[in-house]
């Protein structure tokens, strides 16, 4: 019972904070334009611990964050993602090949912030509750941590860009992370060049949205 | 373009709005007790369409909701996770079983509303971009969109609690589901009993928080 006073009922959000928060949800994008200002030290430290609130399974909290600071370790990234990125173009029909070369898919090079998220698949902590069955539970609750992370990241004018045109167990053996550390995410961190409602892919007709009512049903 | 007067620069978000959404995060939580009162209508559509929102892998939006109406399809699902719940009970060490069989773990019989959350493995959105390497990016975006769901319902004092203790392709096989849509979360949806900022699993003496700064590292 760590807040014992805090209790019973928790805060009560109005509309006013409801509405922001849809805001928020639908200006969140996947940034791959970044300007090159560095995000301050204690901007970095609130986010990662922010990060951390995040829900796990058996509370678990299997997320493990890796921030790159060598310019070598960048750079070996980037040209990781690079060359796999030949491979995906290579692999699509001919007719999406145009298309998918003309679409910028991450900034690795200019963002401020590389930020490698991690999820240990043999935590000591949650002592095995709920993940016998759905081991998966565990990479889940990091893709938990890495939203979390973005919408706070957002809320400061921060953009994040997921990068997964990579080979997870490359970017763990590259980084000399434990075998048993598999890679979820490679995020790109830094003020966006600009904003915008509309996903980047959409914006560039590769995908539009669907109609919410087409993914739901009833059983 | 479907914005063009909202390119540029989105809505600015202050200290004010930083403060709540920081309590929105820190009073989330997996609940397992719900009172009986249903969701209106209304509020459920808006939480499915607010959680379309998250991000995706290409935009692929490979997120699928389906909703239990029917009394008998809700007692076989709670029966299954209590059969696996008793399993999973006798597969942990001795030691650990009594603190375990005193946990609640879901309220399948109890919350107003249950949703079971898809991940449909082969989407025709999104054209496989950014996915040849890592296929579970896929379920990594229906993640994205339980978050969502789980904030926005939070924002309106609903509480989500996500139950893991189950085969995934018995739930796809139960409600009569293309084998290729993989379970990612069964939720329990509804007003919850209490409301708390400490985890269920830390005040039931099972796994405390970690100290952030141990899961971050530099490479």
């Amino acid at each position: 019972m760590d807040a014992p006073s805090r209790q019973g009922t928790g805060p009560d959000f109005d509309d006013t904070f409801r509405s922001r928060l849809h805001d928020l949800l639908a200006w969140r994008r996947d940034v791959r334009r970044f300007r090159p200002d560095p995000i301050p030290a204690a901007e970095m430290e609130d986010l990662l611990r922010t990060a951390c609130l995040a829900p796990s399974v058996g509370n678990a909290q299997p997320w493990r964050f890796v921030r790159i600071s060598s310019a070598g370790m960048r750079h070996a990234l980037a040209e990781h993602v690079d060359a796999e990125n030949a491979l995906a173009r290579e692999a699509l029909p001919e007719a999406d090949r145009a298309a998918y070369a003309a679409l910028k898919l991450h900034g690795l090079r200019e963002a401020p912030e590389l930020l490698a998220v991690f999820c240990d698949e043999q935590p000591v902590a949650g002592r095995g509750l709920g993940r016998r069955t759905m081991p998966e539970t565990l990479r889940y609750s990091t893709v938990l941590a890495v939203h979390t992370l973005w919408l706070a990241a957002r809320s400061r004018g921060i953009g994040v860009g997921w990068v997964s045109i990579l080979e997870p167990a490359r970017i763990t053996s590259l980084l000399e992370l434990p075998e048993h550390w598999c890679l979820v995410a490679l995020l790109c961190i830094g003020w966006p060049v600009e904003e915008t409602e509309v996903p980047e892919l959409e914006r560039a007709g590769w995908q539009c949205r669907l109609d919410w009512q087409d993914v739901v049903l009833e059983r």
